[in-house]
């Protein structure tokens, strides 16, 4: 049965809303997809939730096909299983938590490893009830500072999640095949739904584990940066790239004496710039500072919150001005040199200041003499050049600075390390070690795959017994899509959308033909109801969803009002019928993608359509 | 493609879990449908959520098809627009507060009038959008005080709910028309789970409104009640059941002085009748006491939490001892009096002591003198009798009071009411008031539809203009189904379980057929894998889901295991293959329901199969 504009809700806007920044935030809340009920918090209406089924119902056809089992876990999660696996502090205030009326807490899931291991258990007793792969389609929360971008960060949201479980890494029935086995489900999924995407390497950040791929739609607005070796041979996430080979020097002659200068409220590096430019008359590049962060590092295996001089460190991080820090890799290092997983963080700054840290003019002589400090140097920073960096004092810089003179120990202390910890950038020597340079590009992130390993089956003692009869933890994996990142990626990506609105491909569209009669009575009304029906009635030439949706715009609106508010929706193929086409026998098709505009006898539009929709 | 049950999770228990109360519960978590995660929040495991999948298809199937348009509406609302319905109040600790990062509250939604409405107005602004019907189907939270029961009294739970916009309540558009549009959709969806469902008159609650009902699965452990009269012409649930007419009498002679009895540590009307039998040695039957509740009254129009004397009324209710208050009937007598919508709660003990109730000892005569006090009376405790009833006095009761004598204004006074205001009994007069008598059943609720009126659109002002350009307010329909109850109450129903385990009616089983090889390999293995293909090639015999879904025991277990957890599981029909069959070229047919065994040939099982499914 077809629907009837006028018997649904289609709230289309034609002033763009001034929260919305990007191309999908926009044309959701025009084309009356979504309404923002408070901040990261969106209504899904009646054409956002058809094409929100349409992508879970993709999902769910490959995950099924796959040998995943469907299953629906609590959003109530008791507390005491995130404190269990430490997670509690992982997340920290991104972590919704509710007291009920007994004073028990409860986490709004954000995702569900804690509650699956606790499940799988209490059941799981034997390696021949293995392997598992169990997964949901379900709303999550995340407490986000500043939820934007509409819902590609919102605060409730769709996730598919799927959880498998192994005795063993390698060889059958080990996390290695299924992983492997997601890997290409994860491609046929976002490849039925019309999205033009890449996998590269990802970190596997607060999910822990060992390896991790990220599924990422190009698109030019897009949060996250990806990079990809001219080679073809490496790609990778922003998180996860390694940057090539850069051979670093301590031994060089100094440029100068070390000089002190005053900097008054210049704690930043683009002050420092603006300082030297204007008060000095030097110009000064960002890539000639030494830029100094002080983290605080803390042992995965100490739950507690409270610093205690037994298992807190201080890491300083220098990388070059110009240069970012990259928060994984600098963990990776910390881990290292604590030989522990470890946790870090920006030093707070009371803390800092306590310990005798100049913040904002710290320079990385500041580590002679600590018994409590880490010092690690990304290769780029690791150099003999003019540099300027912080004095240590507030408000003063030293020029001049010069590694070998001003750390002593530079080459030769256990506690210092030379590694690379700063985010890639354009241009960057590929890590193949090939002569390859890296390429970034921009996208949303859409799925995510990741080996875990044993992090929540140690913590949450998930074992199994093996052919020996030996107990051995559970290995897992878990498999991630954003469901609502599908469909803003689809309408942020090449050929999404255009200025008069969305551009769907027909496997996310939540109608796949829009019949428009320029006047909904007499015979206009007969044939649009009638090719609506023949539609309806037609086989889909795909697998998803049993059947073509037809959406009849029936309004008292005039043509262009019609026209209009077909071309924001987005529907594939419209079917104009009009009096004049009608009394020549034909109506006018035409595929919102500008493809094809054609008139076509009524008796034979009906399959012209199906056929067309084949393409969309 | 069949699914192989060790390659999924159906983690069946041997022993009844001692949490479990009722059948449903017990078996849904031997049968390993669900799994507790903590009071009243479940997990559902494969075949859980298959099953309540194919509820929710029915439901949306039938919905779609009444016209309604599927949306999803965010699980955290706003807190304000709780406070602007008054209904954070009535909810009270039942609503589930989460307080984000940003010190916003936000209530986790249990249902969604103030969402939608808020969503209506803000699009909706003339008559000819309207009618318009939304529904979703969501996870809804609620925080019981004891949850229990499994599934039917949970925390957090799957709902559908509808809501219906009108700018009259008659006529076409009207609400009339789309209540019996939903009251048959609703008929329709029970009918089609194959569920033995009463219709009944209900009261709309906390909802508020104007009419209602209630669609109930007769179980003989439900929780709930309704009253049918046996001549057939009324059928309501406890809640709004009214009683017939009963004459009442003041006017007739003492039974004796009204003697005041010590009665320490005696507040209850059991505790009474105790204390009459061992230490008077008389003999008092409950029906002989009067029961004087205090319950404090509040105009609806007033929302704070404040009493003050001016908007503040103490209700003193009296029925006989054996008889118990309706809340409901109370409440809309207090309306009555007040002029206004009210709302009623026991008198908090403090706040009555200070006020000087006795409460315990509390008799109709504590009306006398007071100006804050309303006194209602049930014709059953409105007779001249023997009557025993609290002295208003801690630890002393009266004998012989006697309405004229001890309330002397009784039949004069404007703050003193005789109305229906006890919960109907078996036995009890029907209320049409010819002759029928209410018959009392148990069942479980699993639907209900509301009139809502202007509830909602007045107090968010929700509001459209009439083809006269005049302002109306929206009057609205809500229309309420618990899916997860449907689930229960086919279980709990009859013919819903035996000893064995669950038996399902195919439209809710998780799979259609199981196929039970004695053991999984060689020809036995070939012929189960291809009968489970033929099956799910066939065509289903019904509207729901498109294809019929096998499942294959594969396990290395004896028969015995096997087919007990089969029956455990409830699936309708069971292939049993084994190896002497074969030799003859048969399979075993079994239905669940104990209606077909028999022996069938091996081409012509599948066939076979799909037409027993049938009749299941």
């Amino acid at each position: 049965m077809p629907t009837f504009w006028t018997r649904t809700l289609i709230p289309t806007l034609r002033q763009v809303p001034a929260e919305a920044e990007v191309p999908s935030h926009q044309l959701m809340l025009r084309a009356g997809y979504i309404r923002k009920l408070a901040a990261g918090v969106y209504d899904y209406l009646p054409l956002g939730w058809r094409s929100l089924n349409k992508a879970m119902a993709i999902v769910r056809q490959e995950m099924n096909a796959a040998g995943a089992n469907e299953v629906m876990l609590p959003v109530l999660q008791p507390i005491e299983l995130w404190e269990r696996t430490g997670r509690r502090r992982d997340y920290g205030e991104n972590l919704f938590i509710v007291q009920d009326r007994h004073g028990r807490h409860q986490a709004l899931g954000p995702t569900h490893e804690e509650v699956i291991t606790e499940l799988v258990s209490a059941y799981i007793e034997s390696y021949r009830d293995l392997p598992l792969n169990l997964y949901q389609i379900q709303t999550k929360f995340r407490d986000e500072f500043r939820p934007r971008f509409g819902v590609l960060r919102s605060r409730e949201f769709q996730m598919k999640d799927a959880y498998s479980f192994h005795l063993s890494l390698k060889g059958d029935g080990g996390l290695d095949i299924e992983y492997q086995n997601m890997y290409a489900t994860y491609c046929r999924i976002f490849e039925a739904c019309g999205l033009p995407y890449e996998v590269v390497q990802a970190e596997s950040g607060e999910m822990g584990g060992s390896g991790s791929h990220q599924f990422t739609v190009l698109t030019p607005t897009g949060e996250d940066t990806i990079f990809k070796s001219d080679k073809g041979n490496y790609a990778a996430n922003l998180e996860k790239c390694e940057v090539g080979p850069r051979p670093h020097n301590f031994e060089g002659k100094a440029t100068g004496e070390l000089e002190e200068i005053s900097t008054p409220n210049c704690p930043g590096i683009e002050d420092v710039c603006h300082f030297f430019k204007n008060k000095l008359g030097s110009k000064l590049k960002t890539r000639s500072i030494l830029k100094s962060l002080v983290y605080v590092a803390t042992r995965s295996s100490d739950r507690s919150d409270e610093r205690t001089a037994k298992d807190t460190y201080y890491l300083l991080a220098i990388v070059r001005g110009d240069h970012d820090v990259n928060e994984e890799k600098l963990r990776a290092c910390a881990s290292e040199l604590l030989g522990e997983t470890a946790h870090i963080r920006l030093a707070p700054e009371d803390l800092a200041q306590a310990d005798g840290w100049a913040l904002g003019f710290v320079g990385p002589h500041a580590f002679n003499g600590r018994e409590d400090t880490y010092l690690v140097v990304d290769p780029d920073a690791a150099q003999v050049s003019f540099w300027v960096t912080g004095a240590n004092e507030v408000n003063h810089h030293v020029k001049h600075f010069t590694w070998k003179r001003e750390v002593p120990q530079i080459t030769k202390h256990d506690r210092i390390k030379v590694a690379d910890i700063r985010d890639a950038i354009e241009g960057d020597p590929s890590p193949k070690n090939d002569g390859g340079v890296l390429n970034a590009s921009r996208g949303i992130e859409v799925g995510q795959v990741f080996k875990l390993g044993t992090k929540y089956s140690n913590t949450l003692d998930a074992a199994v017994l093996d052919n020996q009869n030996q107990r051995k933890p559970i290995i897992m994996g878990c498999y991630g899509i954003g469901i609502n990142r599908i469909l803003a990626a689809a309408i942020e990506c090449k050929g999404g959308h255009d200025e008069q609105g969305i551009i769907w491909p027909a496997a996310l569209a939540p109608y796949e033909v829009l019949v428009t009669p320029i006047k909904f009575d007499g015979q206009i009304q007969q044939v649009a109801e009638q090719l609506a029906a023949q539609i309806e009635r037609a086989t889909p030439n795909q697998n998803y969803g049993p059947r073509f949706n037809v959406l009849i715009d029936d309004r008292p609106e005039r043509p262009g009002v019609k026209f209009a508010d077909g071309d924001l929706i987005g529907i594939p193929l419209r079917i104009t019928i009009g009096e004049k086409g009608l009394k020549e026998g034909r109506v006018e098709l035409k595929t919102r993608n500008g493809e094809t505009s054609e008139p076509v006898p009524v008796d034979q539009a009906a399959d012209r359509c199906v056929e067309l929709l084949r393409n969309l």
